[in-house]
C-alpha cells in the first residue's frame, strides 16, 4: 500500500521498523522533529526512542514546531530521554521535568527557532524526523496536518527520517505552501500580499541523497483538548464583538475585519467561535493554529480564506472535517510557521490578533507563560510574533483562575511576555479596555474599571490609589508589586477572605 | 535670500513670522511636528507656542520623531502647552511633569506611530511643523538633519507650517529618501534589501494647498549629549569586539559582519567608536540615530554606507562634518523613522542591533525605560524594533550606577521593555554573557558570574540558590525579588553596606 505513498521508487528499499529508524539517533544528538499543537507529529520513531532509553543512556536536544500530540512529549519526558527541548510544548509531564529544572527548555518566538538554525547560532540539527503523506518522484517530502519547522529541519539536517503515515488523508497533498527565506544579509522580500497566496512548493525540496528510513505508521493525531464556549468565553467574544461593530462605525475598520490570528487554548477558540452570530462576513485568517472554530466559520460562510501552519481538531471536527478536505481545500493553506508568524507578514497584512494572558496588569503588560512568575506553563509561542506587529493586538482572558481564588488582573504581572507597547486592547468576561493612545495612569483607571472582578476591584483601587501617592509614569508600590503572587504561594490565594470568591459566586 | 529655498513661487507670499503661524495652533489640537533626537526639530513655532501659554489657555498633545533639541520640551513643559506627548523624550524637566502626572506620556515602538495615525487609531495630526532647508518647484518639503515621522505628518495633517531653516546647509537636499508604505491590508513588500536601497522621492510629497505658513528661521540644531568613551565604555566595546572575532572564527559571522544599530546614549556611541579598532571593515549601518561614531568609522575607512533617519552630533564633529556633507552623501541616506526601524526591514537585512539597558536581571529581561520601576527615563524609543527582529541582539551597560550604589544587574528587573525572548547577549564592562540557546537557570550562572559587578555578584548568587530552592523554569523568591528596588527607594542604595563600594572602589 505504500508503494503510492513513496512513489519515488529508489527509497522504497529504505522502509525499516521505527526501532531500526531511531537507532540512527545517538546519544547527545540534536533532532528536528515534524509536530505542531499536537498535529503531524512524528509519531513512532520517538516511542523508539523512549523505548530504547529504558536500557541505554540516551539524551537528545528536541526541537519542533510546537506542542506533541499521542501523549509524545510526557512519554519522552518520563522515559528521561529530553535534555533540551525547544520551542513550545504543553505537556503537564514535560512542564514537570522543565519546572524541576530537569529538561532545559528553551522558550522562543516561534518565528525564530529556523532562523537560529539556519545562522548556525543554534544547531546543527544532526537528524530531522518529518511525518509525511508522501514521497513524491523527485524526492519531495508533503507534510501531514502541520507544517511548522518541518521543512528547515530537513533542508538543514544532515540525515532525514520520514515517517509516512497511511492514515493521513492523501488529499492533505497540495495544502502546504512551502517557502524557504534566502540567507541574510541578501535576503529578498517575502512576496505574500495576501492570506491566500501561494508562493512556494506543494513539498519540501530535499537531497533524497539526505533520506536516510522511511518508517511506515498509521496512528492518528490526538484530538485538541479545547474545551467548548462557556458563558465566561462567551461574553469575552460579546465584548470583542460590540468593540469590532464600533470600529466599523468610526470606519477603523470594515465588516470584513482584517486577517484575523488567534491563539492556542479554549478562549481563543470560543472568541473565534463568537464571529458566527455577528455581521461580520468575508472574512480571513492569517493565523498559527487552525482550530474547530475556522471551520465552524468556513461552514457558517464567514469565512473566506484561512492560512495556518497546523490543523488541530476535536474528536468529532476531525471526523467531519478530513474526509471533506478536498472541499475545503481550495480555501486553505499550510505554511512553515516561520511564514505563518513572520514579523514582516503579519506587519504588512494588518492582522487582528487574539492571544491569551495567564494575567495582565493594571497598566496592561501581560504574563501568559510563567505561573507565580516561576512556573513555566506552556511557552510564549506564537504570541509574540503576532502581538507584535499586529494591526490590533488584542489580549483575552477570565477575568479569575482556580475557582477565583486567583485574580488575572493583578498590580504587576509576576513576569512579562508583552510589554504595554505590544498590548492595544484588554478583555475579560466583565468587560474590554481599549489602551490604544492611552498613558499608564489613563490605562490602569480602565483596566480597573473594565476587566477586574468586582471581588478584586476595590484592592486594586486601593493599591493603585497608594501607587499614585508616589509618583511616576508608571506608579507602584515597589515592595508590595508583587505581594498578591507572594500571597497566593504562601495561602493559595490572593483574597483577603478566600471565602469570599467560590465558584459559586463567579458562576453567578 | 530663501527665494532659493522657497522654490515654488506662489508659495513664498506664505511666509510670515513665528507667532503669526503659531495663531494657526489652537488649544487641544494635535499637532506633529519634525525632530528626532535633538536634530531637525522645527524650532521658531514650539517657542511662539510656549510664549503665547502665558496669557491664554492652551494645551496641546504634541507627537514628533523622537526627542527635540533647544530645550524645546523643557521650555514646552514648563509653559505647561503640553497635555499629551508621544512617542519619546529625553529632557529632564518633561521627564519630571510626565512622572508627576502632569503630562500624559505614550511611550511607543517608534516605527509604530505613524502606522497608528494612518489607520486612524490614533489622531487625526491637526497641524504639522516641518523643518525644511527648501520647497521645490513641485512644493516637496525636503527636511533637515532628520526625517523622523515629519513625512507621515504632512501628508496626514489637514495643514502644514514649514520652517525654512536658513543656517541648515542647502547641500542636505538629496540626502532623504522618502517611501510610505501604503494602506493596509493591500500593502506591498518594502522594497529594501540593502542600506543603501533608495526605494522612494529625495522631498516629502505634499499637496502644496496644505502649506498654510512658511516661517524663516536660523538656529542651529543642538549638539549631542553624548559623552566621550572611558574606560568602562571601552571595555564593554572590547568585549564585544572579543565576541565577533569568535564570530568570525566559528565562520558565522564574516569580517564586514552584519548591517549594524546603535542606540541612542553615551554607551552606544562608544561601543561603536570602537570598532575603529579592529580587524572588521567595509562595515554598514542601519540604524535610527547617526552619532559622531558614524563619522569617525567613516573617516577610519571602516564604514562603506550609513542608513538612519537623523544625524545627532556633537558641536566639535557637527563643525567639521556639515560643511563636508557634498562628501558624505553619496554613503549616507536619511529615513522615515518608519522604515529605519520597520521589522520588515530589520528582520530581513540581518542587523546586529546594539541597545542600552538601565537594568537587566539574572534571566536576561531588560528595562530600559523605568527607574526603580515607576519613574520614566526617556522611553523605549527604537529598541524595540530592533531588539525582536535583529539577527544580534545585543544589550550594555555599566555594571553599577550611581557610584556603585546601584547595580545594574538585579534579580528582577523593575520593568520590563525587553523580553528575555528578544536577548541574545549581555555586556558590562565587567564580561559578556552569550544567551543563545540557554535556558533561564544557564542563563543566571552565566550573567552573575560574567557580567555583575563583584560588590553584588555574592549576594546575587545567594539569591539565585535560594531561588533555585522553590524550582521553577524561571526560578525567583517572589516576595524578594524587588527588594533590590525598595531598598534603593528606602536607603539610596542597593548595598548592605553602602560604604563597601565607592565611586573610588569602582574606578580603580
Ligand atoms: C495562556 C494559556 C495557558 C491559556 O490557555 P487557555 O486554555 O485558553 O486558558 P485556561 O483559562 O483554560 O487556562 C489554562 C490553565 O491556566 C490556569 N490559569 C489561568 N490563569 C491563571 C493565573 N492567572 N494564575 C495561575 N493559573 C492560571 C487555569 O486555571 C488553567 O489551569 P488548569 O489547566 O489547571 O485548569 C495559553 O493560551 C497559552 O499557553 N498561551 C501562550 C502561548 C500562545 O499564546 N500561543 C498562541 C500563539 S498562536
Ligand atoms: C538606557 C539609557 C537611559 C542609557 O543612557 P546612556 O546615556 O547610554 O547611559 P548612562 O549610563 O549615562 O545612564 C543615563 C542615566 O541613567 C542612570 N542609570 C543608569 N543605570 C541606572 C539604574 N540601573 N538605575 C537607576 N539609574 C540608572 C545613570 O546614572 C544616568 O543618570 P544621570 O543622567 O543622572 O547621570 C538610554 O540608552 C535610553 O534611554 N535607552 C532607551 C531608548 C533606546 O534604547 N533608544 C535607542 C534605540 S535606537
Amino acid at each position: 500500500m505504500h508503494q503510492d505513498r513513496v512513489r519515488r521508487s529508489d527509497l522504497r528499499d529504505l522502509v525499516v521498523s521505527a526501532e531500526e529508524a531511531a537507532r540512527l539517533i545517538k546519544d547527545g544528538m540534536t533532532v528536528g522533529m515534524s509536530g505542531f499543537t499536537r498535529a503531524g507529529e512524528a509519531k513512532a520513531v520517538p516511542m523508539a526512542l523512549a523505548e530504547r532509553a529504558r536500557t541505554e543512556p540516551l539524551k537528545i536536544t528536541l526541537i519542533t514546531g510546537a506542542s506533541l500530540g499521542n501523549d509524545l512529549d510526557k512519554t519522552l519526558a518520563e522515559a528521561h530521554v529530553l535534555a533540551r527541548r525547544l520551542p513550545f510544548q504543553s505537556d503537564p509531564a514535560l512542564r514537570k521535568a522543565i519546572n524541576n529544572g530537569e529538561v532545559m527548555f528553551i522558550d522562543q518566538h516561534l518565528s525564530e527557532t529556523v532562523e537560529l538554525l539556519r545562522s548556525r547560532q543554534m544547531g546543527p540539527v544532526d537528524i530531522a524526523v518529518i511525518e509525511a503523506v508522501a514521497i513524491t518522484e523527485e524526492g519531495g517530502i508533503v507534510p501531514t496536518t502541520s507544517v511548522g519547522n518541518s521543512a528547515s529541519f530537513a533542508i538543514l539536517a544532515e540525515k532525514v527520517i520520514v515517517e509516512i503515515n497511511l492514515s493521513q488523508p492523501a488529499a492533505l497533498e497540495g495544502l502546504h505552501d512551502i517557502y524557504i527565506p534566502t540567507h541574510r544579509p541578501a535576503r529578498e522580500p517575502i512576496p505574500i500580499v495576501a492570506p491566500q497566496s501561494r508562493i512556494g512548493l506543494p513539498f519540501i525540496p530535499v537531497d533524497p541523497g539526505k533520506i536516510a528510513a522511511i518508517v511506515i505508521t498509521t496512528k492518528l493525531d490526538s484530538s485538541s483538548s479545547v474545551l467548548p464556549p462557556d458563558a465566561e468565553t462567551r461574553a469575552i467574544a460579546g465584548h470583542l464583538t460590540e468593540f469590532f461593530l464600533h470600529e466599523v462605525k468610526k470606519g477603523r475598520l470594515t465588516e470584513r475585519l482584517q486577517p484575523l490570528q488567534a491563539g492556542i487554548g479554549t478562549i481563543a477558540n470560543a472568541v473565534l467561535h463568537g464571529l458566527i452570530d455577528t455581521p461580520f462576513h468575508n472574512l480571513t485568517m492569517y493565523s498559527e493554529v487552525l482550530q474547530d472554530s475556522t471551520f465552524d466559520l468556513f461552514d457558517a460562510g464567514k469565512l473566506d480564506f484561512a492560512s495556518g501552519s497546523s490543523i488541530t481538531l476535536s474528536a468529532a471536527k476531525y471526523q467531519v472535517v478530513l474526509p471533506e478536505l478536498p472541499r475545503y481545500k481550495q480555501r486553505l493553506i499550510l505554511r512553515p510557521q516561520e511564514i505563518s508568524n513572520h514579523p514582516e507578514v503579519v506587519r504588512r497584512l494588518g492582522i487582528i490578533g487574539i492571544n491569551t494572558a495567564l494575567e495582565f496588569d493594571i497598566y496592561g503588560n501581560i504574563n501568559s507563560t510563567h505561573v507565580g512568575g516561576t512556573h513555566m506553563m506552556n511557552g510564549i509561542g506564537g504570541s509574540g510574533d503576532f502581538a507584535r506587529n499586529a494591526y490590533l493586538s488584542v489580549f483575552v482572558t477570565k477575568s479569575t483562575a482556580k475557582d477565583g481564588f486567583v485574580s488575572s488582573v493583578v498590580p504587576m504581572v509576576s513576569h512579562v511576555d508583552h510589554t504595554e507597547h505590544d498590548v492595544d486592547l484588554v478583555v475579560t468576561e466583565i468587560g474590554l479596555a481599549d489602551l490604544r493612545g492611552l498613558a499608564p495612569r489613563e490605562r490602569a483607571r480602565l483596566i480597573i474599571a473594565n476587566c477586574a472582578h468586582p471581588a478584586y476591584r476595590d484592592a486594586l483601587s486601593d493599591y493603585y490609589r497608594r501607587a499614585l501617592a508616589r509618583g511616576g509614569h508608571t506608579p507602584h508600590v515597589i515592595e508590595e508589586a508583587l505581594s498578591w503572587h507572594a500571597k497566593l504561594r504562601e495561602c493559595g490565594s490572593m483574597q483577603s477572605e478566600p471565602a469570599s470568591v467560590s465558584a459559586q459566586s463567579l458562576a453567578g
